[in-house]
């Protein structure tokens, strides 16, 4: 082992340049314009794994940007298996006008991070894999456990074909773990695990009244406004002491455990901070629930857009002939998106007043992901992560979603590992997107470590 | 008189092809590339006042569209003064494709009515003041009271320097009563007269969060939403009595007289015709209240336009740094505009949770219009129109708002007489826009008759 970290050490600069290259191509899925650019990343990192040693390389076609997929199989039936998952595609680059060095132009400075989209959000954390593979693969001829890899280039445009791949290659993708780096440290130099993301389930609700912009002199006061009931119906969705007011939406809300809570409280969360950081004088979220707990732990209901009626300069005296929000709620283990989705529609229904008509769509769904913090992955993971950053790692939740990691629980049966190498100020999806040198360098020896040790 | 009503009616024809004139012309005040097209309509009234024999005609420059004044001030001190308001601009087109005649090519139908942009609001109306004046004044020589005419080219743009004009021309505009033809009847074959107007308070209200848009997983069920909160605080302005909940909203409300309410009952509404109309299933005002109650002398609360986060296709979870909506309170007797404004803005900044910063601006208000129904102008103005008519006019109240009105009661103190000639199906402000053409005769006919009557 000690020769595989010396060879991470020793090529240290090369792989540096390695991912400047791989930073170069703007590879922006949702973008058409940018389709061969797509295209030219999954045949980089294709040729990089293959250069790495591993073996049954290729590209999948999907209806949309191809799945990169290799494996290495040869470690024998008594090892596990572990599939790597990460994403090659990159967020657009708006607002372009905020970055101080250009977005494509990978740029390392002074302190010790390297700046270009898609640095941590996910090439930069995809790449550590690599590279732990070919210092593997180069120093040792094997690895210690059996692997497979999925490279995805959809992830930033809502990996609308990952799902189908997987439900159709189970066997092509069977495995005892998954390994997934695309998310961030509670804290810089804090390594973390996380063990639950919520999911989600966005909706649309449209109020339609007359049947066209009313004269509000002539008509207010009697016809009843579109605009005036969504907001009478979406300011009633949650209670004076921030709890969801649908009937049924906590009853299957995994409550924390008393050991859950205490972990959360000992990470180093700094409230004043954090409101200082989005410019908010305080927070209002459910009762007795801490920050943390509410935004890992507890659902949420937000609006996402609401737009009716006139918006331009000036006045004019309308009552809006319809009115619609676009909303959204946080769901957290083991609420389930489908029967929230039933739930927020019957419940729409039942509070619209018969006065309008009201209608529900939902758009999309995500179930939350919980895992089991113990197991022979996790406990390697969590050892690997110490002995790489010499650091005790530790426990948190996200409150965002990964909608493909409970697609691997539910397909393949396999618990995802959802260790993340990014750090808090990556500023992943916004301008002047970095990544810490530093944890792409420790993160290779760590992804060594962990399958040198889930392979014992 | 005979005389001048067989004048009037042996000029029926040329009378029609003069209106045709005048409509021709696109004197839309809101759009500037027509700034010389409500030019030629202020002269081209100016000439016809001329014509009908009005004296003292000039166009009063304002930094809008001018303002057509003339008088005819020989009838004797012992005679009231009539002042005559009106306007000859008129709304936009649009949307121009649901015009089956083209709105600039006044045409005739088989139904008597005349098809054309401001045929009703206000050309038509107007015209029929100018053509009553011309009646009396080419068979008689004279007026039976002195009378002033005041015409202006931006009521459709705000008049929004119609009462500075007023406020610094109190002397030449000095009168007894004020004559508006600018307002509909309440039914096809009911001549009415309008004694009340409701004024109006248009606000803005903006709820900021936090610096920008944040991830609703990150921070969602924490950090408070702009949208929720507004939607919360505007959903609260109205109880489940359909009552606005602002304290000391109806401090200064006219209650209706059991002689009112009685009135309205009296007159052809049709409920179920109303919702049909509108295609609502029903209407949810004010409690205790009828439909004519609730539009006509009760004050209402209607979100005109709401804005705020993603709103374009698809899905975008983001908590939307801010949101905002315009709303206009209408405003009964004798509710003031200043004082609604200022409570308005009182409450909403005390309803206002501790996590946002609640911005409200007023964009403009203007007080109601209530004007006693008695008194000699009143009466001659009722005995004219049953006599042109053959109908006793009703009494009735309008939901909308004329400003200027209050400006004339407030500056003259004068009273006004909303004369109004138009129809319900004058779609004005809406494609097709008519005017039944036995109106405008006997509107003619009724205006030299008030004039006779109030001379008296």
């Amino acid at each position: 082992m000690e020769k595989v970290l010396n060879y991470i050490d020793n090529n240290k600069q090369r792989y540096q340049e390695e991912l400047v290259e791989f930073l170069k191509i703007p590879s922006i899925s949702d973008l058409p314009e940018h389709k061969a650019d797509v295209l030219k990343a999954a045949n980089w990192v294709a040729n990089s794994l293959k250069e790495a040693g591993m073996e049954n390389i290729r590209l999948e076609e999907t209806p949309g940007h191809p799945i990169v997929y290799c494996d290495w199989l040869n470690a024998g039936e008594d090892k596990p298996t572990v599939l790597i998952y990460g994403h090659y595609d990159v967020q657009p680059v708006d607002p372009i006008d905020e970055w101080l060095t250009p977005p494509f132009e990978p740029t390392i400075k002074e302190d010790g991070k390297i700046y270009a989209r898609g640095t941590s959000d996910d090439k930069g954390q995809l790449y550590v894999h690599v590279k732990a593979l070919e210092a593997l693969l180069k120093e040792t001829g094997k690895l210690p456990v059996n692997v497979k890899v999925i490279f995805e280039g959809e992830e930033e445009a809502g990996s609308s074909n990952l799902d189908d791949f997987i439900e159709s290659h189970k066997e092509l993708l069977a495995c005892d773990t998954v390994m997934i780096s695309d998310t961030e440290w509670f804290a810089d130099g804090l390594p973390s695990i996380c063990y639950s993301l919520r999911g989600i389930c966005f909706a649309e609700v449209t109020v339609t009244g007359p049947f066209q912009d009313l004269h509000s002199g002539t008509y207010g006061g009697a016809v009843d406004n579109p605009v005036n009931v969504l907001c009478t119906m979406l300011g009633k969705m949650k209670d004076e002491y921030g709890r969801i007011t649908i009937p049924g939406f906590y009853d299957d809300v995994l409550e924390l455990t008393e050991d859950e809570r205490a972990g959360f409280k000992e990470l180093p969360f700094d409230y004043a901070q954090y409101c200082d950081n989005l410019k908010i004088k305080e927070t209002k979220g459910e009762h007795t629930f801490t920050t943390l707990e509410q935004t890992w732990a507890r659902p949420s209901f937000d609006i996402n857009g609401i737009t009716g009626g006139f918006q331009g300069e000036g006045a004019k005296t309308i009552i809006p002939a319809k009115a619609s929000a676009k909303f959204s709620m946080r769901l957290v283990p083991h609420q389930k998106a489908e029967d929230i989705a039933n739930k927020v529609r019957y419940h729409l229904n039942a509070i619209a007043p018969p006065t309008v008509d009201v209608d529900v769509t939902i758009l999309h769904g995500g179930d939350p992901v919980y895992v089991e913090r113990k197991g022979e992955a996790l406990n390697a993971a969590m050892e690997a992560l110490e002995e790489a950053f010499k650091v005790k790692p530790v426990f948190m939740r996200e409150g965002g979603s990964i909608p493909v990691t409970g697609t691997f629980q539910k397909v393949l049966n396999a618990d995802p590992i959802l260790f993340g190498l990014g750090l808090p100020g990556d500023n992943i999806h916004g301008p002047n997107e970095n990544y810490d040198l530093a944890n792409f360098h420790g993160g290779i020896k760590a992804a060594v470590l962990f399958l040198e040790k889930y392979g014992k």
